[in-house]
């Protein structure tokens, strides 16, 4: 069966520093004016497609009903369809994984297609930008109600690219390697460890000792189990469940990534505190 | 009597670099589908609640008709919301000071809840963001007319965190020593002194000596009252009144922060042009 | 014969760091409750009225019917309001050639009027913000039906400020000595050359040397003109057709800005490729 969609999330890494993105909602506006649009956000970095998917993830599950856009790095592989829930949603973007870990968190993908009918793409002045000439285009026809079958050839699912969720890895000494996945604009970083991934180290209040930057001499810090970083001691260093369900790396009311010099895509490893030596539990030294 | 909104107006620290405050945008999208969302401004600095009180209060004039969520620094504070104008708006942010200058603006706080009852909250995944769980879910539910009442256990208004405004100070010799408190796009930097404050030493075209930067060492300027920077010699400082109604100094077409070296936060102290000494009516010079 | 309309454009160079951008959407919402706006773009450079009608040119075959409100430098020249396509659509802005383009893409002004009625403009607190109290504020009453006539004193359109669009010249031994007018989210250097202006020098697959930087010791390098970006080699330079029909320098997967040191406004000459001298087909020097 078919059904009109009237919300449209956008995501990419085109900026807002110029129009580009300000044409999709024009575009959206013209041919699709009963469908609203959210902007989750234009600010993935150029081409970081693990940044996309993971922000695409960590928001999936507060989208409302409709169609979602996203697009990093969208010019090189085929743009695709996702339907999603019992068609409650449905994820266009490039087959390079970027769609993949939302669709998941939303159930699995249960049809797709290959957005291939260039009838539903808008006319080109040249090369094609292909979030606003096919995705956004494709968007405003499922806004419209054209099913998504006459949008282009089915694919398998399961033949699209999946998505690359780093793992932590065992470290010497039954210490945890793991890696920041995000640093949120108060400086917060997320690691891709889970609340429990911690679990047989002890809880709120337990210690635990974390390790980072030059891996031939890496600084060693001791770092809180925290409910929250307004529970640290000044300089104190967190370890929190952020709001999204992950451990994060916090200071209190100020950027642990600054701090700390911490980046996505750092090494973080985590360990049970040693007895008898190893981190001196001493405040960070804050700069001003 | 209860009444719907169909207005929510947001302003935050929270950037738009990452998907945050699309989820924001997300949850209203989903929970009250018939409102409309404003983004006030998310490009308040982490953490600064002045900054953001300040915006808030500058804006509110123009605000429409409905319900704002402000949050910055939201973690710590109890989520208060605040009824004004006879239930033209309702203010929801932390009791922190951040809303205390805009309700003034708007006449005062009528009615003020504790935002408490848990129903009415987002269920949480792990840790709470307050803006996400509580403020603009409970934003939602005012949208969809649940009366103020039912949100929270109702507090006196004036037991609310009042707002902090820095006061102009006098200072030796007849002169006020105000300080920065906005710089704009354009690099006007806005003091916290109005129209009124320099009256004794005339309006426009009159010149006044201003003195900025080490406070052991100020750098001293010849400024001049003047109705906008386009009335400027080229290079000349100016005073004038801004547009939200305060004296801001200006350059015509040139960053006024940029080329004197100001921020928010510095001190300016302006003085009755001193005759026989003192600052040299010289034009500064313009980095290029 | 008078219509409404339902969309606002706006573009401007307030940036979204403060609440000014927002106050814009607050005033539209609050008297066009009905219409729906599109930020084309804020991220304008302070007063750069090329850039803004550069923008706003290569956007306007996108745009919805209804109002455009563009504001870069907007307080120095009158502020005008201009309709095109048979009232399809009605600019405004200042006449300071920020509309000019896009009005001629159009199809050209066919009435335009000065906004010089105050009882359709903000009651002014203080100084006027010529984008809130002149622009934004007509924008409400023409989406509430008043007629553009009304707006103003009616003039000619060709008495309006033209734009002023740079063109390529012709340099020594038969190169194009041309301009960067745009770098994009990518980093892609769009140059003042369509697509058609180095067909006498072959098509894709062809290469060409292009020089820049400083004009006495400039940078040499070969270009090949390339359908996509990702048709280059690592490293190579590219020369495309981009998704606006132009020509821009383009490296695979990497900002030719960054890596080149290019741009907006900086010299690009390209020539055919010297035989036997001049460039050596060397890839670039990728930074990490």
């Amino acid at each position: 069966m078919t059904r009109r969609y009237d919300t449209v999330t956008l995501l990419s890494d085109l900026g807002v520093v110029d129009e580009t993105v300000g044409v999709l909602h024009a575009v959206l506006r013209d041919r699709a004016p009963h469908a609203r649009v959210v902007d989750l956000t234009h600010g993935i970095a150029p081409h970081d497609v693990r940044a996309g998917a993971l922000a695409l993830a960590r928001a999936v599950a507060y989208l409302p009903s409709g169609v979602v856009v996203a697009a990093v790095d969208a010019a090189v592989n085929r743009p695709i369809a996702v339907e999603v829930a019992g068609g409650e949603g449905v994820l266009l973007g490039p087959d390079n994984g970027l769609l993949a870990s939302a669709v998941a968190m939303a159930g699995g993908g249960e049809r797709a297609v290959v957005l291939d009918r260039e009838q539903y793409h808008l006319p080109r002045p040249a090369a094609a930008l292909v979030v606003r000439d096919v995705l956004v285009s494709v968007a405003a026809h499922l806004c419209n109600g054209v099913p998504l079958a006459e949008l282009g050839r089915g694919v398998d699912v399961d033949s699209l690219l999946p998505g690359v969720v780093p793992l932590p890895r065992e470290a010497d000494g039954g210490a945890l390697a793991a890696e920041v996945l995000w640093v949120d604009a108060h400086g917060a970083c997320q690691l891709n460890l889970g609340a429990d991934d911690l679990a047989p180290w002890g809880l709120e209040g337990a210690k635990v000792q974390i390790a980072f930057g030059d891996a031939n001499d890496p600084q060693v810090r001791v770092a809180e189990r925290a409910g929250t970083a307004a529970q640290l001691a000044p300089g104190a260093i967190g370890l929190v469940v952020d709001h999204t369900g992950m451990l994060a790396v916090v200071l209190d009311h100020r950027s642990a990534a600054g701090e700390l010099g911490l980046g996505v895509g750092d090494q973080v490893t985590v360990a049970p505190l040693a007895e008898g030596h190893g981190a001196p539990p001493v405040a960070v030294t804050l700069r001003r």
